[in-house]
């Protein structure tokens, strides 16, 4: 039987859940949720709806799983505890210190759901990272890197500067850094020391790019911390070598057991973020639906569902397969 | 409330386990127990019981899980079944192929104890890696590489060679096939195309040792299908450079989503294989206590534990600090 999917808005993460949906053979996409005009949606697949966010509450028992590809700053807050009080749901919350804050709303909502939150990459795969390598290696130090990718974030804040007509930035981990925490060194690293910024900026005709350059440097929060690189390009290079959403990063455990040392990695290198995320999604889909019909009702993490839940495959093909 | 832990079998990962349960807090070592002599155990700390494997059986209620820490080949075949029918258990079983089977005749005994199997880090960690990449990247092909380590199976194929006095072999994984498999290519890759297999070799005094390396070569299983190089050596050598236990290796998941490469990677380089090992052991014993007291009976694998039952901190400790 199939699992019944609906996606809850559609940019980049929610068109990459789309192709892993169509993709899963136990799964069957059932409507996309949007608060734009419905018709101007272009799907991958013409047969799926696309519906009015308002539409969904229509559907409770139609759908097993939503997933909710909104953005944590301000959709998921109200979509995250809507969605969790009429469905299971599974997003990929990422304001990392408001998690138990988002939890807790969600929680109260999800009183015969089940709700997944923050199962992207970070928070998600790396957390289930250093998690694991934090239990088995105790006495040990985690870091955790990101890059060389493109951070939404950072690139917003580029954009919002005035006289930048269009930018991007590169979020680049330092390799001596990374060298130094994989030979074992245990090295105490700040934020300048782990990664670099590099700004691609077009800028608006007749800008003052040195005030420009001086202007983004030393903005606070985002850029004042890292060293960081701006060049100024034209908008057709921006187009042409800029248009991807790469991505990934690291998570390293070092430590000791006895007087060994141990190091554990896990690296991801993404040629796109939104869709490796709206793979994510999908693979907790099957977790939602599964711990839901077991009663496990609620707001969950990645903590706290079984790998075998995450497959396709049934327990015994994974031992004989994968085990 | 400390969870009360016995380990059975004080070879390499027996010692590697005491480490990890004498340095973790909520664990109380409570005996040791062993084939041998008990008196001739060096314990390392002194009041810790050693005891003949026969007095398990007058303990029960007294120990919560059990590490047992036999070889797979004879060992845990005997132990797994007798000690999950009386105390949850943990082991490390290694024969890929017969963990079916294994879990068989241990889930057979394990009607009210929990018995985790196959829990060191390949399989093991190995496994959650192959499962979680497969689950969300399902279009794509995951490669294991192991080492540069020692394989223990292959030393002691080498010490059984006539004329060898000693001997010591190092799995070494190719680095152009590595490179190849991160690049995203998706190679085909033989047997041959992935390891190479060093041996250092003492020869009994008067071996022929053109012949040795020819024997050695050509064995099948262990050193035919691969590039083998044998190197001869002093036994002074053998023991000063190679009596440590080093091992390592990654999996590597490489997919597509869309028309994107995508590549999931997890490597570990330790020092001490067995020292890790005990220590994974040691994170399952929580697992293992904790699905035995909530009735999830049975043989289990690391399929079926959430990882917030491996640390020691609180699902909420866990989300505010590691998600």
């Amino acid at each position: 039987m199939s699992i019944r999917i609906g996606i809850v808005g559609y940019g980049n993460v929610g068109r990459g859940a789309e192709k892993a949906v169509l993709a899963a053979s136990d799964m069957e996409l059932r409507a996309v949720f949007t608060r734009r005009e419905p018709k101007t949606l272009e799907l991958a697949d013409g047969s799926i709806p696309a519906l009015p966010v308002g539409a969904a509450a229509g559907m409770v028992g139609e759908i097993d799983v939503m997933l909710l590809c909104g953005g944590s700053a301000t959709d998921l807050w109200e979509q995250g505890p809507q969605f969790a009080a009429m469905f299971s749901t599974v997003d990929s919350f990422d304001t990392h210190a408001r998690i138990p804050e988002y939890m807790a709303a969600v929680g109260a909502a999800a009183r015969d759901t089940t709700a997944i939150v923050s199962s992207g990459w970070d928070p998600g795969l790396f957390s289930i990272m250093r998690a694991l390598s934090a239990s088995v290696l105790p006495d040990g130090s985690s870091y955790t890197f990101w890059g060389r990718g493109v951070s939404q974030g950072h690139s917003d804040a580029l954009r919002r500067v005035h006289g930048v007509m269009d930018a991007i930035q590169y979020t680049v981990p330092i390799e001596s850094a990374v060298e130094a925490v994989r030979s074992g060194a245990l090295p105490q690293l700040g934020t300048r020391d782990k990664h670099l910024r590099e700004c691609y900026v077009v800028a608006e005709p007749g800008a003052d790019k040195r005030a420009l350059e001086g202007t983004i440097k030393s903005m606070p929060d985002y850029f004042a911390d890292y060293d960081t690189t701006v060049r100024f390009i034209e908008e057709s290079e921006l187009a042409a070598n800029h248009s991807k959403m790469p991505h990934g990063g690291m998570v390293v455990r070092s430590g000791r057991t006895g007087l060994n040392g141990q190091v554990m990695e896990f690296s991801l290198k993404l040629d796109s973020n939104p869709e490796f995320t709206g793979s994510i999604l999908a693979a907790y889909a099957r977790a939602a639906y599964r711990m839901s019909r077991e009663g496990a009702f609620g707001a969950k993490t990645v903590f706290d569902v079984p790998l075998s839940y995450l497959s396709q495959d049934s327990i015994s093909e994974l031992i004989m397969r994968l085990l």
